[in-house]
């Protein structure tokens, strides 16, 4: 597959990636190399990463806690000291080996030490892949608050080997393509109904077209003006609804992509009603998320602190909630404000 | 005074500055305006600051406890807790109002709030008006390690008012000087002379030379590949005695300068050694220090811990020591490595 030239970097696929990490790795003459990992990604990925890092610098693991209740700065904090207890300086490199948790939370650790050195991502489940891969967003969560600590920094290459989704699970690889319908909806018709209609589809070829769809709309729209906000489709609700189930002690967490898939049900269903998007898409867009994922029934008494949670939303400005909504597939608009009762509205149509 | 432009934002002097501050905010239509202070600044300098203050925005101060103690990433939480609960968004505005505590810990909070936020920097001290008003360095210490997390990171403004300096010690007042001094020696022996001769020296335009000479070498050399790591001249040395001082706890901690100006000595010292500095300079440099701060007795007991530290130093790759040293003034290479033996031999040359 040919490599995606990324804003300002490349992303590479399979094995040509590791060649070109190589490359990198000789002509900068990195003192030390670091490979962030949790203890999943060091279990099944690192065995089969290592064989493909040619080089003799000295190379050093650091493991965290895998999950998103660890991206957190108490973790970036461990994460500093065991780089500076083993000597990292400016000519470090940070490899990062895992999923969202570990490239966001990786990214971030390596762009504020000593003001910033190089890092690579090279993330290992789908959600990541297709996400985390292309935009140079890094950070981390406050408190129970999705990313709001971190920047935009920018990795020195993003390397996409599919052979890592073997060691994910099931859920893992439904999360992720909650993210390729997203793209299929706001994005890419043609896409959505090869998803709809489940035919023949290669994973290699769907994430490719992701990335491609992706680095297309960051390249449009580096500083998420306009165009770039659809990415955040299903996301304004989703992030909540994600956020409320992790701050619930006695709730399951859900998956970020299950989230979004809830997400994007209703922000259709508050399209329909504000933006006139056509009624039979709505039903549509359920249909297709409801045959992948569950439905996770959202409790009435649990709607005001979802709707709490909504406040916090990076988008918003002067506390008000700004959604990115849909006229129709591939044709959104941004920050239309949602009268508080619609977004309940559309949980319980959600629920139905 | 003219206003400076810096590398992409301009510093302004006294009441020109409110001005601009004032159309800044009316211009970008900020959501909230954020002031950062310490209970000092809080006391001293907010009364005279709020007054110059013209907006009809929500303005929420947010109070930390001073000193270099509290530089560190737990007051960041604390800081990015209060700005959520507060309501903050991206379009907020953190003004930051102190020393270099408030004014490097405050751009490092804004730059990583949802992903960067605008701040204007305020510095209230001679230090923090000389050195961290230009050049676009955020950040905060890991442990007793300084500015080891962080990163570059553009105000929208600086403003620099000397009637804060009222409101400051002479000790402070001599912390500052000890960057006018370095800015003398490496960069413009004119104004070395004047402070050597300390005839008739008016703080503003000491101030005003200062930032300009800041200003040109950042200019020339913003990514501190090689001519702007004469900034760092007294520093290397310098850093290490602070942070010892700092983690003493039977040792009364030094001030920034204080710690410099040791640093400036001892380098000064390894200078004539290895570069032939002249030793007659070596010896001028060392009488306007001694003239303006007690000397500070460093224990021979103390010195391995020192050179303990030194190996954190940011210059540092592969774990060797980067020294910037002077052929003569205004003359400097960087990179040169300095045998342990006689970075010792440079502490007992300062004690003598």
């Amino acid at each position: 597959m040919n490599s995606i030239k990324a804003v300002s970097y490349p992303v590479h696929f399979q094995d040509k990636g590791y060649k070109e990490l190589s490359n990198l790795i000789s002509t900068n003459n990195y003192s030390t190399i670091f490979i962030l990992v949790d203890e999943n990604t060091f279990d099944l990925c690192y065995p089969k990463f290592i064989p493909n890092l040619e080089t003799d610098k000295r190379i050093e693991v650091i493991e965290i806690d895998s999950g998103e209740i660890n991206k957190n700065l108490e973790t970036c904090i461990g994460v500093w000291n065991a780089i500076t207890e083993l000597g990292g300086d400016r000519k470090s490199l940070v490899i990062t080996l895992g999923g969202g948790v570990i490239t966001d939370l990786g990214g971030f650790v390596a762009s504020c030490f000593k003001r910033g050195i190089d890092f690579v991502n090279i993330p290992t489940t789908l959600l990541s892949m297709v996400d985390a891969s292309v935009g140079g967003k890094t950070g981390v969560d406050l408190g129970v608050l999705k990313n709001q600590i971190g920047l935009f920094a920018n990795p020195e290459m993003v390397i996409v080997d599919t052979e890592y989704l073997t060691t994910v699970s099931e859920r893992e690889i439904k999360s992720g393509t909650a993210e390729i319908i997203k793209y299929g909806i706001t994005y890419d018709t043609k896409l959505f109904n090869e998803i709809k209609n489940n035919k023949g589809l290669n994973v290699n070829d769907l994430i490719f077209r992701s990335i491609e769809i992706k680095n297309e709309v960051v390249l449009q729209d580096p500083k998420e003006q306009n165009l770039r906000k659809i990415l955040n489709f299903g996301h304004t609700l989703g992030h909540a609804i994600e956020s409320f189930y992790l701050e619930s002690e006695d709730k399951e967490n859900l998956t970020h992509g299950e989230a979004i898939a809830i997400g994007m049900v209703c922000e259709s269903f508050m399209s329909s009603k504000l933006l006139g998007f056509p009624s039979e898409k709505v039903r549509e867009v359920k249909d297709v998320i409801l045959s992948i994922y569950n439905r996770t029934i959202l409790l009435k008494e649990d709607f005001a602190a979802i709707m709490d949670l909504l406040k916090h939303d990076k988008k918003n400005v002067n506390g008000q909630v700004n959604f990115v909504l849909l006229n129709d597939y591939e044709d959104h608009k941004i920050d239309c404000k949602v009268p508080e009762e619609l977004i309940i509205e559309s949980m319980e149509f959600y629920n139905k």
